[in-house]
């Protein structure tokens, strides 16, 4: 059975995966959210699978950058004049709404962010929208920057924090190329937060103020983006791509072939990303590329697909895929006054580098992977079983004394003290040997190790699967081994 | 040879271990750093041993909040009415200087951060202070908040960054707790950044606006400080306290006995932290405890023990120990209006927990390690050796043909290839090899693996230590394992 937002966000709540932020204050701001226990861990461990399956496998550098920065950084990266949404506000209340979204959800009109005030101002005449709050009338549209501004120092010169993590690896690009004796095609990667003003958070780790991102920009001479002997390896790899009404599964190497992806370097990359999602836990069959039209794209973008995924709510952006161009060098170039330019040593000439870029939603993609993960199992009383990949799991194994005496127990700690260095572990003793399975399960805990009376006389636990149920016995000393082979390491 | 902070500096700027942020831009403002990719790695190495060594050692929880908190967090806090610096400025040309600092700097006379402004005032007209830019005269001293605010939404709701990460584990506690099943002790633990407006930022990763803390705080019942059966596994681990005039070895067990230290839990937790910063490695014997006098101690804390490390520029605070009472839940409790005691299930009574933190600054132990670890060999042409403990390495092994002839390069290649998903790799053929084994000392790479023309026959590489330049040769099927070891897995 499919899971829904409303079980997934029960069990994000009740279980410590995510929950409100300042959740105790009466005025804690909207679109703040947290992770728990269970979500921290799944969450680094969903950054570790990444740093390994795209970072190290293509060699990428990864730095980690501040969130506050210049002004003129915005300036040059054209967010201070772009990065608006249009804004309705109520003469009578002063409530403000997002005058795009707000015209869709009334009249079903196709509002599009980047329309003009007076066509905004015309659809609300039309429709003769009003403040749904008390029925006052709206007052011009405006522009609301979704930065938020920070002053620096006594003085509070102009700051902002970063609306997007990628303009760190612009600005660093220089620095980075030149100590680590780059080479084109490279990367740069980074997680970190971000931060945007929006004016209608909602859902969760769906739309949030404060997020975090997992972005990679791949520096590259345009006059080279089919030299790419690396493809090779994902040539075979199926790709699912959305052209607006269709899906079509091809290979990476059809994809070049029929025309439907530009260049080798593109496709590879997005071949990397669907292997990284299949192996993350998201059903990549429920999944898709979306080539954005024109009029869908980001400002900077001249291609974009959006990989997506299928949920309960809808079809949900993980990731943007875009081709900057040398959009943003140019930009930081012009404005810093520095040449940013850089020696490729395949041709030895000089080039202002273009950006393919892949920039991921953690939040999302940790929402997505637990719906997609949520399983209710009819055939055992409902019993609700997230199915994470073991390297994915909060907790790896559970410890479980079948009962606290004839030394069970102490046994069990044992065993637990044991492991809990190497993997993460659980120790539980409380409640019946079912319900304490059940909250493993609940969580996504692949292996639950239990002692019982035969354990005392062989030394012998029984570890039993998480979605089989199955259980089977083993030596203590063989479990170190079995879990390691579990997680895939050698 | 002992390095200065020149050295380091010079280090991290050309070897990819940090650097300032927006370098490239004029009105880049102070107090913002950035880790380059040899800082990256070993930033996170540290956080994983950091949760290796005390988070699941002790069993205790993680978590990851919001750095925007509302307005109420810090009026319970008392970060809006505390966190000040008193500032004078100048009437001429408007310069801002931090009063404490700036006469203490031209006088020696020792000022406390927590004067009073008349006091402050009457050192200035004393010895007549003037602003050091244009000889103009101050004007009132004022308290200059150090946090930022931030505003939220069309409304700009008042908001801040946090100043420490702590305020996000005190307002999450109740909920964390409960769905946790918590019992006291607990430990609640979070690695984030962290904002603080310095008027005088300086010493790049030392005082920084935005930084890393890795927090911990224990929530513990008051009457219980004693009830610690795991204090035996540290009973015998040396402190080395400092009470203003001397340094002490004791044991944790003496420090008790003797009432250096006030009871087992914090005695047990400062066992850990120096067990910790022995195994990343700091060399302790230039480390100390230094217990806070009633003068110095922060407006929140009871009993505190600075841990501070020996440096070129002096004795360093990496980690502030705080005993913080009920000083922080009884201030969130009061101002949110909700009740924030647990039932202690030992002694099956109500109790609102006292908290002793572990409150540690990452960029400053970063650069302590830089520091401890850097080596200018003398007998040999001074090469420079990053002596970093191999699980701290950015990079654990470095993987060298001799030559890029006779297929040697292609076969490094394939051995990188092999190792790079599950280590930190560095292929690299250019260059001499006596200055390829020079690059990789210098940013602490441990191993060197060199295909030579016995390894096209025989299958065997040298691999060279980086400390003692030793070689040993072994089979390239054992490096995975080899290299395994070295890390300290099993």
């Amino acid at each position: 059975m499919v899971a829904n937002y409303d079980e997934v966000m029960k069990l994000a709540l009740e279980r410590g995966f995510y929950f409100p932020s300042c959740e105790i204050y009466s005025d804690a701001p909207a679109g703040f959210w947290e992770y728990g226990p269970r979500g921290v861990n799944m969450k680094n461990k969903f950054i570790e699978l990444w740093r390994r399956e795209l970072v190290r496998r293509d060699d990428m550098l990864e730095i980690d950058g501040c969130q506050i920065m210049s002004k003129s950084v915005f300036v040059a990266s054209g967010h201070i004049g772009n990065f608006t949404d249009p804004v309705i506000k109520c003469r009578k209340c002063g409530s403000s709404f997002r005058a795009d979204r707000y015209i869709t959800e009334k009249t079903g009109e196709n509002v599009l962010e980047r329309m003009a005030e007076e066509e905004i101002k015309a659809l609300i005449k039309k429709h003769n929208l009003r403040c749904p709050n008390c029925n006052g009338e709206f007052g011009e549209v405006s522009k609301f920057n979704m930065m938020f501004p920070v002053g620096i120092g006594p003085a509070a010169e102009e700051a902002y924090l970063r609306p997007e993590t990628c303009q760190t690896i612009f600005v660093d690009f220089a620095r980075v190329f030149k100590t680590m004796r780059g080479r084109l095609p490279m990367g740069i990667a980074q997680v970190g937060k971000s931060f945007r003003n929006e004016i209608a958070p909602r859902q969760s780790l769906l739309r949030l103020r404060e997020f975090y991102q997992a972005e990679i920009e791949i520096f590259c001479n345009p006059d080279r983006l089919n030299e790419m002997p690396k493809f090779e390896e994902v040539k075979n790899t199926v790709l699912r791509l959305f052209d607006g009404s269709s899906i079509i599964e091809v290979t990476a190497e059809e994809a070049i072939s029929k025309g439907l992806t530009p260049n080798k370097l593109i496709t590879y990359y997005l071949a990397l990303l669907i292997e990284f999602y299949d192996k993350i836990g998201i059903d990549v069959k429920r999944s898709r590329f979306r080539n954005l039209s024109v009029d869908e794209k980001a400002f900077y973008a001249s291609v974009a697909f959006d990989f997506e995924v299928e949920t309960s709510i809808g079809w949900l952006e993980l990731v943007a895929c875009n081709y900057r161009s040398d959009y943003d060098l140019k930009g930081h170039a012009s404005t810093s006054k520095q040449n940013l330019e850089v020696l490729d040593s395949a041709t030895q000439s000089k080039v202002l580098p273009h950006v393919f870029e892949l920039s991921m939603g953690i939040d999302r993609s940790i929402y997505a992977i637990l719906e997609h993960c949520y399983y209710k199992d009819e055939q055992h009383d409902d019993r609700v079983v997230l199915r994470l990949k073991p390297y994915l799991a909060p907790i790896l194994v559970g410890i479980l004394p079948l009962m606290t005496k004839d030394g069970l127990d102490q046994k069990a700690r044992r065993i637990n003290s044991e492991l809990k260095y190497d993997f993460d572990t659980f120790y539980d003793e409380s409640g019946s040997i079912g319900r304490r399975y059940r909250r493993l399960e609940e969580i996504g805990t692949p292996f639950a190790v239990t002692v019982d009376n035969t354990t005392m006389q062989d030394d012998t636990v029984t570890v039993r699967h998480r979605d089989t149920m199955q259980q089977e016995r083993i030596n203590i000393s063989d479990l170190h081994q079995y879990l390691h082979k579990a997680l895939g390491r050698r």
